[in-house]
């Protein structure tokens, strides 16, 4: 970024400025900040950690005190991470502006892009809007569109007839629009349903590297607006995603599912084919997912159930092998009492 | 697709015609049908989202009614993906005939291929059968074979000595025969155990985007023809996975490992190394496989047991917060007791 | 192989020549070993198997007896695994030597490379040491470092300002450098929040296929020296993997992890954000990770605890539907007496 003096970004974030006003040349976490840094603490207990930094300045939340020049914010990580943005590289290094000349391009294809980079391929009756930015080897199918301002980076797949809105971001290696897993059992081996429906990808959505999103069986299969998509995840055939939903890496929707609006998930979790999710729901790492999920609800584990029951499970598992003995000390004791009746009935006899 | 009469459908599929002979200009699920769709109904109780649905007629199963134009058959969805491919877009269109002049092939390949994309490269020594597509960038190393009729999508990569039948298919961003994941503990760290062998797919094989199958050490990594692999999925070195199999996305195939004839797996099941897996067995989502499974077992869960195990397991843990609650009971009643065989003892003496 | 007499392997591997001095062509496993092949056997329990083998010759480890020509050393699979280099194919017909005049590379670059493929793309300001082999379509990103004699397969991108180290492997599809999951809520939905830290992979890492290690948000993403990274894994912004681990495939390690040296994790692993893993430590596979690992643990299950308390546990759920009917017996047990004591009341009264 370039230089800045700490009172200019206090203004910028909206701060108060405690201490001197230095001159800020960068943004860095509290492990990496050095001199010259802007560093944040958003917990009080962090602060001894900022004792030992090197950083210049600090971004703190309210209540918390600092013997170095600091901006005091509601949210310090929101104010840090508008000023990471001053330390992001210029797009036109990232992706140089022009069509590179190797593009291969169709004669019908309409590309307003802003960059298109070397050895992409547009397919017949393609559509890129303006200020979209293309990488290295992106392969757009025919009948594809692409909205403005989306990037696309390296490697890209978007197949035959699938639609990005606008401000979409795919990271390297993502696929939009692969058969999906549908096959009949046929009188020679499993036969290819065919998959004729395409994908919609709509405006601000992010989408993770090396992820899948396949094309539906007919219609559309969906990511709604705003959702955010981390790295290697498989989205279904049919799949509706609402908007706002956030999905962590390495997860798997199968087919014809249904997510609600502000879904969570945490990494590797897996949803059964025909599952719905209502809104908001949020779903523990590494959950498996077989039945549909009420609006609202936290679930986790596998199968899910409600959170507090898996954890109230899972902290009973941990006291199984003891309830394994303490059961069989109790059938001893039956067992004494029966051999003491037994004895008792000898002695009567 | 172009226009048909819903008798000429019947005909086709082998049905009875129920109704007007109506014109016919597309195919589409029930949530996705308009007018001038042919629908499937395959269960009587998805009867009333047919009653609101805009299709202009519907295939229905055995004893199914309807007041709209219908054709009565066997089995609806297999009609139903039968009329798809009417829709399916012309494959010249995906994969434009020819070989595109960009493409890099070396000297020596044999290439009859029916389209080869933009920015391919065929190394040495490699042969691509006829009729087979390459989608833009599929990068096939030297001495690799592909058969006749396959379809790899853009972004593949087949490394070297490989070989596919024929009517294989990869989509975008699979990758054939990388080194596995083979090390010795060395003395400066773990050395890697050279693969010299190579990845046989046979005839029918389709394999989904991004999945990974690893070169053999030695001899051949081999999926069985017929046999049908979802998305994100990796299989290891030495693997032989049979035919006809089916194995949805993101599960996981450790080295060695040996899987018979029509072996069927859920998502995200993981496999450990040198396992035997027998013909005709299930695998539930999300299963942990750590030993041998007979032919013909359905196993599920982690560790994977027989299935019905692990639902009686699965079931009773739910029971298992109030099970610790209900032996603390008894043990206090023990308690009382003996508590009370105390009160005697002291009463008598 | 070229052709060897068994004699000049003995002294090649160090051990002692058993039995004729053949010549050998070949190395192969004992299931494909043919004519001209040598095998070798590590395990006593395989002798059987080595006498229908078509081998010529065998490595035997110690104390172990064969009628056919052998060599027995301390440790015949290391002893194999030397043998096998000599059947890897000539590199410069995997990666054929020199810029393939197809390669797009930035007029600052530096590109002292031994072998860069058709399509490659080198970004402005980007280096890339000597002996180092780029196969087809990898995409470098501007402001990259690649160190000296690596190897990047086909269809990799690593994205700008990322830096890998000498004797790296990238395995076809590794996606180095993208954005992690970082995002605020805000007013509009989730925000990004800048990621302008990068990557850097040091010296003699390996990263299988399909795998993606996400820049860190500021500062670095670091993979340690020597550390091997199987396919398919995804690790979070800002992770530290110390040196000389094995991670095996489709784990993935969220955002803030630290690893120490020499930690070893079965396939299909999950690690929570912000946990630290000590040196030394082994997981099991699948396991789930919430929470800090000691230095030289060995842990296992979801959620991750002692390998040896997880298989208690495992081993106690098996016996758990036959708990819940012996308490049921004891309760009725109690039940019963309950009502003999109520007879026995009735009877006083």
């Amino acid at each position: 970024m370039h230089k800045m003096h700490l009172r200019e970004i206090a203004d910028l974030v909206g701060g108060e400025l405690l201490g001197d006003d230095v001159e800020i040349t960068g943004a860095a976490g509290l492990e990496d900040a050095g001199a010259g840094d802007l560093t944040f603490v958003n917990r009080a207990s962090l602060l001894p950690q900022l004792a030992t930094s090197a950083a210049s300045a600090v971004l703190l939340g309210p209540g918390m005190e600092t013997d170095r020049p600091a901006i005091r914010c509601e949210n310090p990580y929101r104010a840090f991470a508008k000023m990471l943005e001053f330390s992001l590289p210029n797009p036109d290094r990232v992706f140089p502006p022009g069509i590179h000349p190797t593009a291969v391009v169709a004669a019908d294809a309409q590309v307003a892009a802003a960059s298109v980079g070397p050895y992409c391929v547009i397919g017949a009756g393609t559509t890129v809007g303006e200020g979209t930015r293309l990488g290295a080897h992106v392969a757009l199918g025919p009948d594809v569109t692409v909205g403005c301002d989306c990037q696309l980076y390296a490697q890209v797949t978007v197949r035959e007839g699938c639609r990005l809105g606008d401000r979409v971001v795919l990271q390297a290696g993502v696929v939009i629009g692969t058969e999906g897993f549908g096959y009949l059992p046929g009188p020679a081996g499993l036969e290819r349903i065919p998959q004729v429906g395409t994908v919609l990808i709509e405006d601000d959505v992010e989408i993770g590297a090396n992820s899948c999103i396949d094309r539906a069986t007919t219609g559309l299969t969906v990511v709604g607006a705003g959702t955010k998509i981390d790295n290697q995840i498989q989205i279904g055939h049919n799949v509706k995603v609402g908007r706002h939903c956030a999905l962590s890496a390495q997860s798997g929707i199968s087919g014809s599912c249904t997510l609600g609006d502000g879904v969570t998930m945490g990494g590797q979790v897996g949803i059964a084919d025909h599952v719905t999710i209502g809104d908001g729901v949020k779903v523990g790492a590494k959950s498996g997912i077989m039945k549909d999920v009420e609006p609202g609800d936290t679930v986790f584990g596998v199968p899910a159930l409600d959170v507090k029951e898996t954890f109230r499970i899972t902290g009973a598992m941990r006291r199984l092998p003891d309830l394994l003995r303490r059961v069989a000390r109790l059938e001893n004791l039956e067992n004494l009492e029966d051999l003491e009746d037994k004895d008792d009935g000898e002695a009567r006899s």
